[in-house]
């Protein structure tokens, strides 16, 4: 089968876990052993998030700005893209000797007039305190929203509308190439009056890796995260494991907006679109999931 | 004609230039124009200098340094090749449109065994006084240097082998593609016993350019910079630019070591393989430089 795997931010850096270089490599040493699993049996582009990465180069940025601003999103998650893009292509060709792979920086382009751009709610960077962040608010127009007891800066995530390298990855897969590709859903990108031009933004991962896999019209979309399943009824004594259902079966509206409901609107509108699976567990499941045998499965009605 | 283009990082941020977005999108701007200019008439994979931009990183990395551990050069070098990347991409879409363009980040291969290894040189981030350097270094095992009054980090420049995405730049070039890649000379990176690893080296772009052009058997390296030509006799009444010689004609040990010598080097040996043409001049004559009206050319010998 032809399998986007998006790899969750949280599969290569841990709630919680230090952002020190050695724990990164460590675990994409295990995203590596898990996904050339995959790639043994089945064609794979890869697709990862970028959120703790993107989070620590804006604090490095922050800590230099006396000196230099720190340089707007749009750039900070083309550097992300590079980092964590190099990383997982290394240790794939460590894993899969004589797989050709590539490795390409994308832009995902966004509609300027997305509703999002009136309402930004995606929390990135440091907290801040009040008189903080209003000092940035009149610098740099940014917004900020109360997040617990700190504030901290809010961007809009727009929905994904095209690939910009999309031909590129298709020419690239075509060929039998393993394509790392659309990190932190591909910098965000506006076009006006015809040309293209970055945007504070953060787009969601399954989102846009749901996009690719509609337009390159592959048969899975394989989300892979810290949780084994999508649970219904979660905290209650009921809550149980979902191992398979239909778009009509399931609502992303009755799961949790910060985790599993985007996996879900992702996975439902891949099925609806025309996929044969889209699923939903742990890395270590990663072969698992496409044989049937763990996760959360989306398909179609029969 | 097919043309590897090498642009010089004092192409994209000029020398003493402050190190804000806003300059260096201007100047990106500027190359753009340029870059467009070639690719009506010609073939091309562009490649890039990264010595500011992975200056910068690693200041900002040094500055957030009590809380995070700086990331070694391998890793800051693949965040500057998706920084500069996709800057140069986006103004490529936007000056170029319809042209399908991909980019790729790249790693390059150099022995462990490079004598380059005992004999680290090459200065990178920030100066240094003596009791800083000596923490240093025994922390990290760093090397260091007396860069005139002050003490900066040096690490070796080994001689790159292989690019390790060659199949995949060749596949997108045979597709039509005009490809980004081998940003700062490409990751540099070892293998022993058979895995890959980074390493704490800054490989030569123009060498790894040179490699580049020479295994995909393009016509032409165009080197490009914010100098017109190579001038014999620089700094004396007789300076005059050299605007076509042969190999055997020009001895790039008689240039400075810093700025012409590696670029000579890097010409000689692709015209000795069996190049065209190996260019070196300014951006803004990229054009003429190509059409024998501009700049330094190095021809085989007829």
């Amino acid at each position: 089968m032809r399998v986007v795997i998006a790899l969750g931010g949280n599969a290569l850096l841990k709630r919680g876990e230090p952002l020190e270089i050695e724990v990164q490599r460590a675990n994409i040493r295990i995203a590596g052993e898990a996904i050339a699993a995959v790639a043994a049996q089945h064609e794979i582009i890869l697709t990862h998030g970028n959120g703790p990465q993107v989070g620590l180069l804006s604090l490095q940025a922050d800590a230099y700005g006396d000196k230099v601003q720190p340089y707007p999103l749009d750039v900070l998650g083309a550097e992300s893209e590079g980092m964590i893009g190099y990383m997982l292509e290394q240790e794939l060709m460590n894993q899969l000797p004589g797989k050709k792979l590539a490795n390409l920086i994308t832009q995902t382009l966004v509609d300027h007039d997305d509703p999002a751009f009136d309402c930004p709610e995606k929390f990135v960077g440091p907290v801040y305190d009040k008189q903080e962040a209003d000092k940035l608010a009149d610098e740099h127009g940014w917004d900020f929203k109360d997040d617990g007891k700190y504030i901290r800066r809010v961007v809009p995530s727009p929905e994904p509308i095209a690939i910009l390298e999309l031909e590129a990855i298709r020419h690239l897969t075509e060929g039998g190439f393993l394509v790392i590709c659309t990190g932190g859903g591909g910098v965000p990108v506006i076009k006006k009056k015809g040309i293209l031009r970055g945007i504070e933004a953060v787009i969601d991962k399954d989102r846009a890796s749901c996009l690719l896999a509609e337009k390159l019209d592959f048969d899975c979309l394989l989300m892979l995260t810290d949780v084994d399943a999508v649970y219904a009824d979660w905290g209650t004594e009921k809550a149980h494991a979902i191992s398979e259902a239909t778009p009509d079966e399931i609502n992303p509206a009755d799961f949790p907006a910060g985790s599993m409901r985007p996996k879900l609107e992702a996975a439902c509108q891949f099925v609806r679109s025309g996929g044969r699976m889209a699923g939903i567990g742990t890395l270590a499941d990663a072969v698992a999931i496409l044989a049937g045998k763990a996760g959360t499965r989306i398909i179609p009605a029969s």
